[in-house]
């Protein structure tokens, strides 16, 4: 069977979970207080408004992205690249700059890596290890509060607006999120602030439905949604062009927000020092029945919808 | 200037040693007793008698490589690959059977990673964290003994046979050597006992001369070569079809064994003790002058030739 028609996903279930565990190939791995991480795409996944440099950045940010979530400060980084012999040399320098200011960003050390000569589109993989700052042990219960960090729908906009040749118009900030991805170094504060309440996280890099899924398969519990903390103005802006909370959702991507499984009685501080930190977090929604793997919004099972990179948007 | 033009080393040379120093891209990067390291190459490098299982083994035993040469014990593998999504689901299967396979030969775990869409030729990455059994603190001083753990030659003839269109008969030991090669694991057990005699190693991964400059230029010692350590009916092979010493040379890249820089009083010793262990080494030869950076054969400087990824063999 060809892998476009088994997905991404369904192939990691079937073919790698009976060797290698659950949720190696979504999450991060831990052991004696070190985390580690490899996230990779190939080079021809860019826009016009892109350039090389954003490559560089980005594939950092990806990496960082995981490590931080999961409460550790990212150490040490290294990239392996590949890129057709016929390129400018500017262009891979414009690579390397990118990885470099953003390991300075995120304060990692970037330590080198590997380079190879692609006959196609090339790729980029960062691969980083961290060292745990807050070991969350706690278990998780019906009522454990699921918190947002940020809002999301910037991505979404960019991709369906991609996907309408761009005819429909895309705010400056959501271009800037797929350009110039950040995130936010308070997070690891945060995990020292209210490492005893978090339960688990997890970052958005699939589509939100998809993190979810994640979640709940990982911790077998329910979710209940509250609120998809979606940007009031991208909503509207997508609104006009017949686009809904649905199509938001599954377009919603590489947000490089975070969602974190916290316990109830400490969940109102948390927004309070997230927003006092310029988050712009909402609470979700919760943790429902255990042994149960469904997310569910009003009363409804929510159909699971993002990226698969076999199949592409599901 | 394009890539092709400058060739990889230049380039790393050029534009990239001063932001992050010299040898970050050949070598092994080693902090606080741990070594890491990220190798890959994009899939349309292999041969008609390889298949994607030889892949996986490949790529996760040219990442060990570097770590068991540096003396350190591989503790954990992740992968990143990137496929068509028009691949079979058992090839893919395959190339993960080889890394999980090399994993447990090598005692490292496996521990999952990134999969990704390639709309071409695809690529694999193994990112390798180590644990250093021996931190070799010498300095280096002329004189110093350079040991061979092995024969090469192997995958010259491989190689001399492919740019001949296979017109060359191919030892079955040079096949398996491209095919399936191996890291000796006693690699790490030879510094076990000798941890206080070794001043430096790498492994030869773009060809043995290569490999020798940037041990000179790393040193800042000349190198005085004495015997190459050409197996020898591989050599009377090639010799028939009109290739030479400097030609095996030029093709030597992937051999994974290993070359040592020791302190001569040993030297000998050591030998023997990798005879015991079934390696067919030999003294390559001895550190010449002190802030030199010349490989010497018979009184005559090399021109150094070998695998670049950017221009080929030249």
């Amino acid at each position: 069977m060809k892998l476009k028609d088994i997905g991404e996903h369904e192939f990691i279930r079937r073919s790698l979970s009976k060797y290698l565990g659950h949720n190696i190939f979504y999450d991060i791995y831990t052991e004696d207080g070190f985390t580690y991480k490899i996230d990779g795409f190939q080079l021809s996944y860019f826009f016009s408004f892109m350039d090389y440099y954003d490559i560089g950045w980005k594939a950092v940010t990806a990496t960082v992205s995981d490590i931080i979530t999961s409460g550790s400060k990212p150490r040490i980084i290294l990239s392996s690249i590949g890129v057709n012999s016929e390129m400018e040399d500017k262009q891979l320098e414009a690579i390397f700059y990118g990885i470099i200011n953003a390991a300075e960003y995120y304060e990692v050390k970037y330590v080198g890596g590997d380079l190879n000569n692609s006959e196609k589109n090339g790729w980029i993989d960062i691969a980083g290890i961290g060292k745990k700052l807050c070991d969350a042990k706690n278990n998780p219960e019906e009522g454990d509060i699921i918190i947002i960090s940020d809002e999301i729908g910037f991505t979404s906009e960019v991709f369906i607006s991609y996907l309408n040749n761009f005819n429909i118009p895309i705010h400056e900030i959501s271009k800037l999120r797929v350009k110039h991805p950040i995130v936010n170094k308070n997070i690891l504060n945060f995990y020292k602030e209210f490492c005893n309440y978090i339960v688990s996280s997890t970052d958005i890099s699939d589509g939100l439905l998809i993190s979810l899924q994640n979640l709940s398969d990982r911790l077998n519990y329910s979710i209940l949604i509250e609120d998809f903390n979606i940007n009031h103005s991208v909503y509207e802006n997508l609104r006009r062009y017949g686009y809904g909370v649905n199509d938001i959702l599954k377009y919603s991507g590489e947000e490089f927000s975070s969602l974190f499984v916290v316990k109830k009685e400490k969940a109102q501080e948390m927004l309070e020092w997230l927003y006092h930190y310029n988050f712009s977090s909402k609470i979700l929604g919760k943790l429902g029945k255990e042994g149960e793997n469904e997310i569910k919004y009003k009363g409804n099972k929510l159909a699971i919808s993002g990226w698969d990179n076999f199949k592409g948007w599901y």
